[in-house]
């Protein structure tokens, strides 16, 4: 898999979505935040919802895309998430964490040249979405 | 079920979603719009984000809430979604949509005596969102 | 909205789902389990299957329904859904629980006719789907 | 990528899954059958629940997988997808599909071992199901 060093651009959008989930976490509501830089330089936060019934839950990726398309948005360079702790871990750390399977389908779809930025061995580095989701499913 | 007439402010708020849809409209990708007001007065509206997998898809309520809450509000009055035809429909007009049972355990959730703007009988009506969900799934 | 009253098979049925969850109740994995009973009087039962990412999460009326089907059922009379404690509780009664929004989409569309076993103030009676979801979603 | 060539038994587990769409195939509501071979060497088969509501959707893999946990099986070999043409559709093969995002997760939490075939390059091969979400999710 091909992966790449993250730029200076990467470094604040990893910081605009720490910031985003220090500022509005909620217990059993929003743990995830996340940040997308698009083509043309905006930054776009969000954070994740949950549900009571889990399976309605939406990941804070889908919305930070959801709500850039919303605002006219249409091609997107990098994302990335992290995620706050819950108030009973021991590890006070936010930490970035990899894609779910829902948001790469989602990712693949509407941006297949994304970076997405997640932990590698210990280090932060970049991979392209088609990458985390090899053979996706299609129709042929 | 008790109904009420929209006001004013929620007819406004109809042509917000309308206004979305149209202005974003894609064919297979973005079908749906909605608006939300929040309690402080603000709204928020949003497209749908259909996936290529059916299941990945999110709802235009779902982002539209999702995009409020990220940018820091968490009181919601009401809401209202709105369906574009495909190309291939003949009745090319926008219609109010009723929300589906994914939506209506997060909105009543995030705001139970949250106003959803339906259309009943033919006419547009609101009622809050816990008469949409009767005996909704608690763990109790 | 109308009700019914049990008749003795489906008492039977809710204690088929409370005999299936019993069975094969695992931490974190399976706590919810669901019987079906079809229009020809066979009964088919299902648990939930939890994943990691919640968002992926099946429940057990969804899990029943997918198999009856695969078996070649079409016609749906009776469901119920019974959950089981988490370790921790300190209640360790089996419970009926009543349909998540997703669950009553999927019914609704399958078997608009059929029955749904839950609690009302306190005792376990039955209504048809279409109750549970007023004016549901449709394209119109 | 570390592929494999099908066995004997993979080749059945293929037909089973084309024999179960073919039989079951209805427009607009089951389009994929999939076939499970359990670790003792049964063969669960189903079909995919299409709902109006397209979030709502539940992949034929994951019925197959909740339908052999509720009848007591927990360990997977090999899984398999087969996807039946729409009415409209030209070529009228059953085709073999890769799986979707979803059903990656829920594979891999419950199999993390598990065999999944699917075309690659034109030929039917075989891969684990690790390797089709490299860096999956997790709260670390």
């Amino acid at each position: 898999m091909k992966t790449y060093a993250l730029t200076d651009d990467d470094v604040q959008l990893v910081e605009e979505a720490k910031r985003k989930i220090a500022a509005l976490y909620t217990e059993d509501r929003h743990h995830v935040g996340a940040a997308l830089r698009t083509a043309s330089g905006n930054i776009v936060s969000a954070v994740h919802i949950e549900v009571n019934v889990g399976r309605v839950t939406v990941c804070a990726k889908a919305i930070a895309i959801g709500s850039a398309i919303s605002s006219g948005e249409k091609q997107f360079d990098t994302i990335v998430a992290v995620r706050h702790p819950y108030s009973d871990e021991e590890n006070r750390a936010l930490q970035v964490v990899s894609p779910c399977g829902m948001c790469r389908e989602l990712i693949s779809d509407y941006a297949p040249h994304c970076f997405i930025i997640l932990p590698i061995d210990g280090a932060l580095q970049k991979v392209q979405i088609h990458e985390l989701i090899p053979f996706k499913y299609t129709r042929m």
